[in-house]
């Protein structure tokens, strides 16, 4: 298609930002991302999600040596913690003198609840000029993030947001070929998976090399999923309130 | 602001679509969609997700069937399911001869990866004129699901999605306030939590009148959470491969 729609072009345009200028991002431009990302989809609206700006800068520090020495947490225009928040329902249930009952499914949805709303956020501020990085190294050490900012029960950090001015200016990541995600009423046999893997590991090849690299995805995936990562995350969430079964 | 950039018009506008025309979505707007889907943020580049578009006409029946009469999963442009998937990480894994070892830091990876590409293709899919549904009723009964669509081991259904051209024109619901959700440096008292969500009530009466519903959101959050919903989510992606601890 010669000519998409710009919201499409926001959308293919993207690439995580790791290098901000020192521009603040002002608060009119937060509120608006966040009335954009709260009119994504919500599960029975319930809203399961909110957000916390850190501002303070000490408590920003704290957050870098946090998240495994990410300096862009304490040095972009702001940065954010997304979490899925069940504590206003739990709230309305006590006051009304109701009980308040979740499985997996409660967790579930406010895990999808607050990515839906924090992708329309992203998107949002990129329409505006600005750059994004998730960074989910906030769930390196949850216990010492809720004693950070005091998050209380019924809350649950997810991950963590940097915004602001692009000093840098990375070409978007190739991502897996379109078909390799998307099957036609039926999965596909292994042997397709891993052909598609192995297409992309051609592709990429050259992508890693361009950055002094000498790897796959594949290669990557294999490492990446060889050791386990985060063992308290689950002990984390039941504290919080969670119900994982 | 008076000029809103594009990209933001389309978040601000989004209103969940339940009534849709028969035509079809063109190959080639999925495919745009899919990609635009795939430039979301992924956790270090695993892309733990992917989508299943059903087009057999009997398979969409029982859809409706399974995901308690919605027969809008029938009549629309385009059914997809999404889901978190780990299969390919798996076989790759596998293939390698290494172990593939996870946590619940693995299903949440797959949720979260899931759900940012999920709205980046719902926003694509918006920005060329059509309206979309997440249908979170696919976890009605996600055993079922797996047989009918035979989803292997890895692989996680979260959500169904329809899209296609809108046969009804509802207005975006209201959402809680900005300052509702974003929080500064510490997260609010209870009693501020209790007030925002007494203003959204007030807020919402007329809108829920308009529709002939006496009720306010406070009330139908109360309700939602005082019955306990899809008991059997956990036990069913644990059976899928999934690690909840």
């Amino acid at each position: 298609m010669p000519n998409l729609p710009p919201a499409l072009e926001t959308l293919l345009a993207h690439r995580s930002i790791r290098r901000f200028t020192e521009a603040p991002v002002p608060d009119e431009h937060v509120r608006l991302a966040v009335a954009a990302g709260q009119q994504a989809s919500t599960s029975s609206n319930v809203q399961a999600y909110s957000m916390l700006r850190v501002r303070n800068q000490a408590t920003l520090e704290k957050l870098v040596e946090l998240t495994g020495g990410q300096t862009k947490v304490a040095r972009c225009g702001a940065f954010f913690v997304v979490s899925g928040d069940t504590r206003r329902h739990r709230l309305l249930a006590a006051r009304a003198g109701v009980p308040y009952r979740t499985r997996l499914e409660g967790f579930l949805v406010s895990t999808i609840d607050a990515s839906l709303f924090a992708q329309n956020l992203c998107v949002a501020f990129e329409s505006l000029g600005y750059g994004i990085c998730y960074v989910g190294g906030l769930r390196n050490d949850l216990a010492s993030i809720r004693e950070l900012l005091r998050v209380p029960e019924g809350v649950y950090p997810l991950f963590g947001l940097c915004v602001g001015v692009p000093d840098e200016d990375p070409a978007p990541r190739p991502r897996l070929a379109p078909d390799a995600v998307l099957h036609e009423d039926l999965y596909p046999d292994d042997a397709v998976l891993l052909a598609e893997a192995d297409a992309y590991d051609d592709r990429m090849r050259s992508w890693y090399a361009e950055r002094g690299l000498e790897t796959t995805w594949s290669q990557r995936i294999e490492k990446q999923f060889s050791e386990v990562h985060r063992t308290d995350v689950a002990e984390f969430y039941r504290a919080q309130g969670a119900e994982l079964d």
